[in-house]
């Protein structure tokens, strides 16, 4: 399989959904507002991971670009909590994507500690054989989500999902550090957010 | 005026075509096919530039948005003088931008010799304050037609517009060389488009 | 004064420094190493923050090459506390630079809370009149000293300094918060690293 | 082997190479002066061509840092023919290098019609795991001189250095009209780089 061609569109969605996003935080910035947008990255899923997951769920190859929703994956982080609630009504008003589902592991977050704001969307691609809809996932965060999720992710990843209960519980413990962070930056968020906008001015 | 916000998402839209049509010469590469994009570079019309064209053209700054259409630009380098009008066809056919005026100065060349594919197309951009609609420029030319006009150009802006006659000759027969660059190189063009596949696919 | 021009070497040592420092980063990812370096960022001093420093210091303007220590600014972004030391080192050992100074803020925190390690470092870099000696500061941190230090400076400038008592105990408290996570992450690295070794090689 | 770590201190002197000439050219912009650089390309060469090469002049794979001196490429290319020099005598005059090597295929053309300023230089790369002697090619050429070479090298490859008669000839027709393109250019250069200045202090 010619996994380059093949992959090709997603990579051109990455890149144009970043484009966008951070054109966002750009307009926020040139009218001086705070930007609920930290900053954006984005990643096609490397080859071995999409036939793993093709493996594990028995999805055939011919079908990944139904079944695997997030080969093309974005990811938003934010500042303040609040902040991710803006973001996804930013992404809910937009008319060059369509929402086809969203996961809130903010309010629920998962046993692990886990905590992010999931969105599933459909985005039209032009490419040189014609116009494609690719599936696309958006996941927005805190920097303290981001910072513990990433961690989370090395350690899954080594011990293939059955991480040793001693280290669990230490994550866990990371994750509360975190939670905690978040909520003493809420505290003080009215106050920042107007301290930038009184920066950007001068 | 707050010039950056104004021109705010004429910015956002050099920016979203440039990586629309950059990913174009991507997917080109993937399917180790010669392709018709060389390179693709992109600009907001300056400040000064704007105010001065709406002057001479007696433009309110209200109706800027209306009337001058090349705030937004983005330029289309080509190898060959063919594959200008692969870009065309490849413009036309795409569902996120309508055109709205073709001028094809390569048919018929303006007296300065000045040679390029121009079309004026409609754009929309999500903002943070909603959809807008945008006019943009894409001029499209051969690397000899974009080497030679980018010194007209400078010479323009030097005299003003009255580029005197000697140098005007000069011009010409630089533009003369540019165009016999060109008709050589279509010569050789179906033997180095063959080569670039071969080169590509080891 | 032209201080594009003034500035022009100051924004050659920013880039310069950015591409070495992430080359640092991008050579243990190669080797399938963890990477003490999560990211970089640099900035040129924007002129009024420039202009306002030389006038409280009363530095005149012909001397801030000499006297302003922080006009080239970069900053290393480390995952964890011990990461940052790694750096130290590593820069230490560099033949193209000379280290001037350094504040180990991580050691002895400042009072307000903050956390960083400094370094003062002169860079020889070529201009285009020859060969200059430039100051730059490049600043170690932890993702959650930067997160909370980038909190403190917006409002050290909205309050001009004078961060008003009841503010700064939140901010205090949102302190010991980073530091906590800090710690309880301290307490996964070993195994994250091995982890993301693990990750690397597959 | 792992040739993306054999492979990386090349990178890594491409990158830093890049930064460094393009900082020249903004320099010149800054200062409102013509600048002798009109953009900077580089590439380290892909591990087929190495391999290739290393066969057919029979050097064993450990000693090709010695031998292969343009693994690490970088590719200057100038608006006029004057400029070249220029660019050369800046190359001369940095610390950060030295220069091994030099070949003027301008003042004498190879039979193919091929024109370009070629230097081999050693530059001194910091590492993770110390300081290196890096050889590395730079290449000076004008527009017309590059636009002639990437044509001849994708036949070159095609028709394995044995390019047939006929093409040749074709081939040679148009490396003609890019060297008449760059003699009328040099006509009218005076006038040019002095609009480029009235331009850019506007």
């Amino acid at each position: 399989m010619n996994w380059e061609a093949i992959l090709a569109p997603y990579s051109q969605v990455v890149k144009e959904l970043k484009v966008k996003l951070k054109g966002m935080r750009a307009q926020f910035e040139y009218e001086s507002k705070h930007s609920p947008i930290e900053f954006v990255v984005g990643r096609v899923k490397p080859v071995p991971s999409i036939i793993e997951k093709a493996e594990k769920k028995a999805i055939p190859l011919d079908e990944i670009d139904q079944e695997i929703q997030d080969i093309a994956g974005v990811r938003v982080v934010c500042q303040f909590v609040d902040d991710i609630y803006t973001v996804v009504e930013m992404i809910r008003s937009r008319n060059d994507l369509t929402i086809v589902e969203e996961k809130d592991y903010i309010a629920r977050k998962k046993i692990s500690g886990y905590r992010s704001y999931h969105m599933i969307i459909e985005y039209p691609v032009e490419t040189i054989s014609g116009m494609k809809i690719i599936l696309a996932e958006i996941q927005i965060r805190t920097l303290a989500m981001n910072f513990w999720a990433i961690n989370e992710h090395s350690l899954n990843y080594k011990y293939d999902g059955a991480i040793p209960e001693e280290i669990k519980n230490r994550l866990q413990r990371a994750a509360e550090a975190a939670f905690k962070l978040d909520e003493e930056m809420s505290k003080i968020k009215s106050e920042v957010r107007e301290a930038q906008r009184v920066f950007r001015r001068i």
